[in-house]
């Protein structure tokens, strides 16, 4: 397998997986910033141009980063971090969706319409008469959060998975180009320290983001 | 188990999931018309509300049509509709978040806030400023998806599967609220008719729909 990597929140959490899984793949580094993932060769892997994809063994591509860390868990069962039933997995998979659906997706529809307008105006079509309602969106999604997981140590339940991977690297991410989330969300916040405490959170970082004090 | 059903696309592409199986679940039905779904009993099964759910026997609720869909295969493997290995499984997964990011979310969220206002606006946060560039990013996304289908029969590659069933269900209900895809995109038009053809795809629209006219 080859891991097609870049700087981004998207690939970090990938990252994230396999540190939290132990494993180690080959990668090829891709430089977003120089658009490189909108031109070849990078489009003959994903004609999509998004980051990150796996090459699997055979050469099929597997890019969006929710496919491509279920593919891993089903090579490498072990830390089961998507599930070790399906009624667990079946849980990550609706946890994933409501952060995504109520918080990280408006909070990175804000990001490029917005703060990141210039980076994205060629590569996307931008919406910026909605930014500030996509921010407001995330926030409230936030505070839904919040109420959801009084209690309980983790997104989905009461152990670790790939819905606190996923969303700490999104809301790390929002932190650090104008959309903290507001630490009055108590049950958040000390979430976000349990995860930002565990190894895999600052080894995650790309080195080129770590130089520049970016976190993704 | 137990199926919290209603009329709406996302209920019926997991009926039409099930249809597809030869599944057939003891299912209870919300009146979301009457906004049912935003209040207890079922805000018990589901605090977030959404629709369709899924009681599995110890009483858990599975939310998200796609991790409802995931459980169901896991239940039952055969036919497979997600896939019957991990690279399969992948692949499915890649197309069903290209749909949603590219047509099905941009469409679902103009409807939302748009034709749909009357029903959301007192359910969702929603964004008026954004509903034509929201219809026009699932018009784009439909073009894209159009390039890439050429020469296969199905959505994910050579089988029929979810991301079928998924991409059909919710362009079919936007059709039926002003946004029907453009005709000249002649595979997807293609690829809909084949879909359009199973049984499955009629018999999974909710009675109180067909009664209207609606498809969903």
């Amino acid at each position: 397998m080859k891991f097609y990597n870049s700087l981004g929140p998207n690939p970090r959490l990938v990252r994230m997986f396999m540190l939290e899984k132990g494993m180690e793949l080959p990668s090829e580094e891709v430089d977003i910033m120089a658009g490189a993932n909108r031109q070849e060769p990078y489009l003959s892997a994903n004609p999509w141009g998004e980051m990150p994809s796996l090459e699997l063994d055979d050469g099929r591509v597997i890019a969006e980063t929710t496919a491509i860390c279920e593919y891993l868990e089903e090579q490498q069962p072990a830390p089961a971090l998507v599930g070790s039933d399906a009624a667990e997995r079946a849980n990550t998979r609706m946890w994933l969706r409501r952060v995504e659906i109520h918080i990280t997706g408006p909070m990175t529809d804000a990001f490029r319409s917005g703060a990141g307008q210039a980076m994205f105006k060629d590569r996307r079509h931008l919406v910026p008469q909605a930014v500030d309602d996509w921010a407001a969106i995330a926030r409230e999604g936030t505070a839904r959060l919040d109420a959801a997981i009084a209690g309980r140590d983790f997104i989905a339940g009461d152990s670790f998975g790939l819905a606190d991977i996923y969303a700490y690297c999104l809301i790390d991410f929002g932190g650090g180009v104008g959309q903290p989330f507001d630490p009055a969300n108590a049950n958040v916040a000390s979430w976000f320290q349990r995860i930002a405490s565990r190894p895999s959170a600052e080894k995650s970082i790309h080195p080129a983001a770590a130089a520049g004090g970016m976190r993704a």
